[in-house]
């Protein structure tokens, strides 16, 4: 049986790493992809020369497709796309902002575009703009988000009505069964984000690490809607915007509050209080850190039994 | 195979119906009942004299076994438990508030007690009452919902990772493909609001019905957090509540917004602009008003091609 995410691809499991701010570097990008998966950096945290470094870096450790996600209101955006025509790099991804602006360039490149939504209306127009495949990512996913709030489980077969490209479901996904849960829904495939964040070669500081494995279910939200909404770990930070935000702040206050650099202070610099940190509610089900190719077997074994164990135990 | 659920409510699929606010009177539990399902009562809103007349007629309409849903904290809570035990319900399912105040004594008196969570805190507490069911509810569901917002997808395994008891998943369920999913994420059967509120039994307002039919993606939110968190669709009511709420409203200025009797008003009276209308996520999947038998065939189904194309797609 041909599965259309990992054809489309090129890769052996439809298992796609969430290109992460701070965290998909090439050492984890290089990894997923060498073990079957596919592998993307994360442009949205690297300045332009960084992002090439990393490519070159991403090509030499391995000969397996990989790609890169790319946030469509980056600032530095025209090098980023420059700097990916330039290095050849088969795959991209884009979030957060309008597919028709760099989807035809990007196509005539002989690039496979695979565009990032949180509704089924979004999903329809990336389909419009020329996209080849969708990822749709649910309410519990880590980092931005979508302001509806829809959760995985009800997002995926909405977005499956909408369109006929290959499906990547995202969002609450860590474990091989809920690999089967998203195909059960409808999806081709599934993006992991947390659960590799996680892994030996996640570029974010070990403090960051140590801290998600010890995470328990209610401790992130979503926070900053009069901003862009933003999944965070509940510290010392977000109890500040939660205060903020109870008490009707607007959103020039928060955006003060906020300031510059969070997002790396706390994923990076490992300043646990004062930093951004970003995650996904599954990290509440996750306790070791481990290298990539142990969760990718982890993963199949996982997504394997479940489908055996569901057969065996319909009614 | 025998199924945990079905077996210990004695019923064919497991597929327990909500017992949902102003939705769920006798009509609605005795056609879940007699096409298979488990049918509840929804007591919260519903007199003592009003309880005892539906299950009256829900008995006289079934002789397949039938619950009530009993909010704990109900502020005639020891009327409804004597009006359950006079007239030997079956089954009760309990939620809002403390498992461990009725578990006792409904169990001696010879009935299954399941108890709503959202949360694996609270289903190890409700396991350690003597409750003989759990029912995990997700972020998605309509209605009264958890201040951790943790969604279905995420809450399943973990809940199952804390108990050893029967599992109901509940929220954002509203097909057969959502039931083969809550099975792979470890849940044994699953509950069901939204789409048979959506019934033509249901005792709620056809106008509020016909608006269920029209929802789309984004048009529920989770809400009223400073009182207690209620996902509500985003009519008149609930932009006052929203405006009231981004201006840092007390919960006292919210409690008078919120007033009294407004869920009836807007469910049962069908005041759509004034009311308080709880609905789940999943009905932005869901366009028709079916009578309950067609529903339960579609649910089974659904269920059961999804579990057939999962065995042929596997990876």
């Amino acid at each position: 049986m041909t599965n259309k995410v990992a054809e489309l691809f090129g890769i052996t499991y439809p298992i796609v790493q969430g290109g992460m701010v701070w965290c998909s570097g090439w050492e984890l990008a290089s990894a997923v992809s060498n073990n079957g998966g596919l592998g993307l950096l994360g442009s949205g945290s690297m300045y332009p020369e960084v992002l090439e470094a990393h490519i070159v870096k991403t090509k030499n450790a391995t000969d397996k497709p990989f790609g890169v996600n790319v946030p469509l209101l980056y600032p530095s955006i025209e090098q980023h796309i420059e700097t990916i025509l330039k290095h050849k790099v088969p795959i991209v991804f884009t979030s957060a902002g309008n597919p028709k602006t760099w989807t035809a360039k990007l196509k005539d490149a002989g690039i496979t575009v695979v565009h990032v939504v949180s509704s089924s209306k979004f999903a329809a127009k990336a389909e419009a703009a020329g996209v080849d495949a969708i990822v749709a990512e649910g309410f519990e996913a880590g980092g931005h988000n979508g302001r509806e709030e829809t959760t995985t489980l009800t997002l995926i077969p909405s977005v499956k009505k909408a369109t006929s490209l290959p499906l990547i479901a995202a969002g609450g996904i860590g474990t091989g069964s809920a690999i089967a849960a998203a195909q059960a829904l409808g999806a081709d495939g599934v993006q992991i984000g947390t659960r590799f964040a996680m892994s030996r070669e996640a570029s974010c500081h070990p403090d960051f690490k140590t801290l998600l494995t010890k995470l328990t279910e209610g401790e992130t939200q979503l926070s900053l809607k009069k901003l862009a909404p933003v999944r965070l770990i509940k510290n010392k930070f977000f109890e500040a915007v939660f205060a903020a935000e109870s008490a009707g702040s607007t959103p020039e206050a928060l955006r003060e509050l906020l300031g510059k650099g969070r997002a790396k202070k706390g994923m990076f610099e490992g300043n646990l209080d004062e930093g951004e940190l970003e995650i996904g509610q599954v990290a509440a089900l996750l306790d070791s850190i481990e290298p990539v190719s142990d969760i990718m077997h982890a993963l199949v074994d996982e997504y394997r039994t479940s489908i055996a164990q569901l057969a065996h135990n319909s009614f």
